[in-house]
């Protein structure tokens, strides 16, 4: 442990004490094209770009067993990463996985990680090259990379955006959030001893769940986007929460934004969830993570393009930086945008 | 966790485990070449091969802060990963680092990891292209992802071996094992408050102290053995042990071996301190793990050439499967090789 100073990580955040730890990271290699700071790293190699993005997922931070099936994680933990190189607009074609397990688990729990990390790799024609299984004095860790490949000139980057651009969005925000938040109502209430044995009821909210334990990489939004000749300017995946991610593009980018609180796309049962826990539906879309949806900008002459595909929506545009990052409410007020989004480090 | 069957993953061992996930899996991607089992995974791209390897190291399995400074964790977290893209006749280029922190550390702690990866990246090349931090309720959590290159036909593989070659190691052996013991001998004195307050005396001991806690990646070894025109028939680097490690190579290439007690290398202060301990000295170095040295076969034609490198030294030679895997002692007895390295599923 250090001697001397002493300075709580809380002071900097996840996001600052990584900045802190890099920003002075000089590229040596030619083949390094990008490193930190963006979805996955991108290497460069005659006629093709070859994607790197890691994840390491601790028990007890990341996932919790107690509703997370391990079926369901093994699934979840590499769509996660087959996210991160969609958001570079690339394809995934390898990962490994390495897990450290305690005494707790047996072969078949791992059988049953595999079995859902296997289930996803088929889905998305990814093959498994490297595994490790080591041993853990606490709980399970994950930790999985994913390498991806795309053309040259393909890769889109956080900070391609210019200020005239739109920002669209893939699929519906907030729903993986109300799944957490109906996990750990069920979680309350099994927990609760002393209260009445009530059974749970996930009627009607199973697409919550689903949202929440078996996210979807957006494979099919990269495809749409490619056929209808469409190149975003800049994009990522939504981890964190949209507001989170829209300042992370303007930020890299250097632009500002206006963001349509009526735009924004929302499920039915998220909605219906939201009044149920008597919560604002707005913030749980600006701040709920986990969706794995992807953000992205396009230039405005696509507007027209972008307008007839399925499953995207325009939810606003970038400014000039000066114009400030906005969100624009419903009764026409302008708030100024800020990152709640779900931040381990901060916990 | 699962209900119903359960099987202690102590069963298989962390061998035995992967093989039995891993071993119906088939690749379906052309690029990739080769998964599981080796110490990296080997893409093919046009004119290149790209390697990747991984490693999950966890607090209280593969380190003690109590005797390992986090500067030298970081060097040796980046070293081994090196060494296993050396292990393949490749040349590492990027690394990506991934940290689970528990609030026990400071950023002044993370700053001396990162240093120490720093160090070792700059020592070797090697471009940081990829970081990630998040929160650990347990200890430290490090996951390094290292990706390296090889000319097409370069890469050598644990499974070439030809049943005439020759078995050759760089360095010398066991020194690391015994650096382990020796700090652990110290902080049992240290915890031991009953005990007379003895303080700390490594002198004459320093090199076993670096051998453990500062391990160098061997690329001067792979640049000789360019350099001589010599092209090993199998590799893999010493992580486990020389037992466990020469059984990895028969068995992949499908060979017996007869490893000549004489002839395994092993420093002077590492002969000392096994006396010292009243350790059996070829034990130690037939068992001891990180030593982070290369072995490997070369055909026997090779033999002039091998035996002029510096630091190079060969210990045996490849036979017929049928002829056993034996270690022949010094008084002219054959053993059988038995890998009894260090296994952390085992412990």
């Amino acid at each position: 442990m250090h001697e001397g100073t002493r300075t709580e990580i809380s002071t900097l955040g996840e996001f600052g004490l990584i900045r802190h730890l890099t920003q002075d990271i000089k590229l040596q290699n030619p083949e390094s094209r990008y490193g930190v700071g963006d979805d996955a790293a991108v290497l460069d190699y005659p006629d093709k770009q070859v994607l790197v993005t890691t994840d390491l997922l601790m028990e007890g931070v990341h996932f919790d067993l107690v509703y997370t099936p391990l079926k369901h994680l093994g699934y979840k933990s590499a769509m996660v990463n087959f996210s991160d190189i969609y958001a570079m607009n690339g394809i995934p074609k390898q990962i490994t996985v390495s897990l450290a397990i305690s005494k707790r688990f047996c072969i078949e729990d791992i059988e049953d990680f595999y079995e859902g990390v296997r289930l996803a790799c088929q889905l998305h024609h990814v093959d498994i090259v490297g595994g490790d299984t080591t041993s853990s004095v606490t709980g399970l860790a994950i930790s999985i990379t994913c390498i991806g490949e795309a053309g040259k000139d393909q890769i889109v980057y956080r900070n391609g955006a210019k200020d005239t651009d739109l920002i669209c969005v893939s699929g519906d925000l907030g729903a993986a959030y109300m799944g957490l938040q109906l996990m750990e109502r069920e979680k309350a209430v099994f927990q609760g001893e002393s209260q009445e044995n009530i059974q749970p009821d996930f009627a009607g909210k199973e697409y919550l769940l689903e949202r929440f334990l078996k996210p979807e990489a957006r494979k099919d939004i990269i495809e749409a986007l490619r056929n209808a000749h469409i190149r975003p300017t800049s994009m990522m995946d939504i981890s964190d929460g949209l507001s989170s991610e829209v300042l992370h593009l303007c930020s890299q980018s250097q632009t500002g934004c206006r963001i349509y609180e009526e735009r924004i796309p929302i499920d039915y049962q998220t909605a219906v969830m939201a009044e149920e826990f008597n919560m604002n539906l707005t913030t749980c879309a600006l701040n709920g993570g986990e969706d794995y949806e992807l953000l992205f900008t396009v230039p405005l002459t696509d507007h027209e393009k972008i307008s007839q595909l399925k499953e995207i929506k325009t939810i606003g545009h970038m400014t000039r930086p000066e114009l400030g990052r906005m969100l624009v409410t419903r009764d026409g007020n302008e708030l100024e945008l800020k990152a709640q989004g779900w931040n381990p480090l901060h916990e």
